[in-house]
């Protein structure tokens, strides 16, 4: 005679209750279809027989995995992973969007992932749908998932060319404010700190020149000038900068605040005055931006309303609905480092 | 007559391979028991009739998910994730360590992932282990793991107490480091900045008092202030401090980089010279503190190793050894911050 416990079925869950199977099933996925006092009523007594829903084998029956990839692109060239803080802020954005609508993250990084994401995701049921995020250059296997009609929302720089939602910040005017900004503050020659073949950093040099143009001050090829998206990199090129022919610089406009951060920094150390010689601009609002001294101008994303959104996109998606790329507002924040008539 | 293309299965798959299915099923999987050759045809094949792996269903037969929880701590009491640039660099290595080792990371925070552990993860097969990311306070769901005898790993600070492995930098030496530095350079009253509720910075102050104790300083508790993860709550810290009975301070040393950067503002703001004045060291080497004016000294924690380590001790103890508890060695780096004697 055997000893062990018998493993309980839904069947038996359902007949304790007194429902149906499906009713049961509906009310261990706390489904509100199902009255409260009958979900609990199931709950409470698969818990006190020690039954557990396997979620595998849950998800083969519905199709849907109930979870979502969320897809980090890397820089191609350098195969280093955007560690700006701004990251952190909407992936935590998004990780909590998910989890409030009953959705698990798995999350991945283009640099490993070299993969048929379609293939390996939706194709395997590992994924109901992708949120991709990348300020990176245009990836190939984005046009692959959009062609193929798997649901998924980019996160970046719109185009106008996608056949996909693309949720980013009006990139370009917030360069614009940023560098008008600069304008007003008695800047004329404008150095742009960024990559330009990323497609959120093109916008930003748009931005840039609608800026200078709107002033009368035609734009330099040469003040634009290629820096990662690093604190190094924007010391480094801002060092270069200094050495070469561009010591009647007056600004700095840099893609995000870790560059504008560097830049700083070699400045400082040439005991050139921030911003009474070189007044400087940044762009994401991370924490530490109000921290540095001095402290920094920089055009602020509205990161949580990112999270927000793409989320929301992506689901009306999965449900059979459309998803339609939008621009969010930005905003202009003033402090030391661009400021040379307050203190 | 149906139009559509027969459904492939496996058995289709291994007859035209002219191998056993469970040949062809490894073959699939890449797995190296089986030669190059086959391993390619069987590829080939597949790839020839478009047929798919369904993840799902191949977790069902092998009750493997081939996936990690990874679970970020919150702060419990105020409900903001532990946004350190620190957590993104680890959570990187981490991400990309499962990815080569055929592992896919779901990465959930605790604020919203209020359930039990156990029973959402493991017993529904949604992960085969758990790698608990916490400087968090000590939380109960962790001690449920270890006594369901669910396969996890932490990285934090080990007490010598804990039923389940701990992997984490040598918080205690990191910061006798630190504050010995701060000593050699002639400071002598220095203040703690950090939360030491939380244990790895309770092992950090631990450090700063055997480092005054070595010297022959009593350590004074009023100068141990407690202080959230942000460069905002060093700022408004040290302000604070400055307006007490703290004036003669002439060092400081900060559980965090966010917390040094915010204490250095404070400090500039009112004119306090650093190093000269106060000399200041953080922990963590985040990219920034190299390019904050003045440079940051700090202790340098090996994330690398740390994330590599995480994921091969968990891989190790789901394969059924044992994951033991490791203590990461740190290093100084010295920076303008603390230099009294240099530039």
């Amino acid at each position: 005679m055997k000893q062990a416990a018998k493993v309980m079925t839904l069947a038996d869950i359902a007949r304790l209750a007194g429902v149906s199977e499906s009713t049961a099933s509906r009310a261990l996925r706390d489904n509100p279809v199902i009255n409260a006092q009958t979900r609990q009523k199931v709950q409470q007594i698969a818990a006190d027989h020690q039954f557990k829903v396997n979620a595998t084998a849950r998800s083969l029956r519905t199709q849907k995995s109930h979870t979502i990839a969320v897809i980090i692109l890397f820089d191609a060239k350098t195969q280093q992973a955007i560690s700006d803080p701004f990251l952190l802020d909407i992936l935590g954005v998004i990780a909590d969007e998910l989890t409030a609508k009953g959705y698990d993250m798995l999350l991945s990084t283009s640099k490993t992932t070299d993969k048929d994401w379609r293939s390996y995701y939706f194709d395997s049921k590992r994924a109901d749908g992708l949120i991709v995020i990348g300020q990176g250059e245009h990836d190939a296997r984005v046009d692959q998932l959009a062609a193929a009609g798997v649901p998924f929302v980019l996160w970046g720089a719109a185009t106008g060319t996608e056949q996909y939602p693309v949720i980013g910040s009006d990139n370009r005017q917030g360069a614009q404010l940023a560098v008008a900004h600069l304008i007003k503050q008695g800047c004329k020659r404008i150095a742009f700190l960024g990559d330009i073949r990323h497609t959120e950093i093109e916008m930003r040099y748009l931005g840039y020149q609608d800026a200078l143009r709107a002033a009368g001050i035609k734009p330099e090829p040469a003040l634009q000038l290629n820096t990662d998206f690093t604190a190094q990199a924007g010391y480094l090129q801002t060092q270069q900068a200094l050495f070469d022919q561009l010591a009647s610089l007056d600004g700095i406009f840099a893609a995000s605040d870790a560059i504008a951060m560097g830049a700083m920094k070699a400045l400082l150390e040439h005991g050139i005055k921030v911003p009474q010689q070189v007044a400087i601009v940044g762009f994401d609002d991370i924490a530490m931006s109000a921290y540095c001294t001095p402290s920094l101008t920089t055009v602020k994303q509205d990161t949580h309303a990112g999270g927000q959104l793409l989320v929301a996109e992506l689901l009306s998606r999965i449900d059979g609905g459309k998803a339609a790329s939008q621009l969010l507002p930005v905003k202009l924040v003033d402090r030391q480092s661009s400021l040379r008539n307050s203190t």
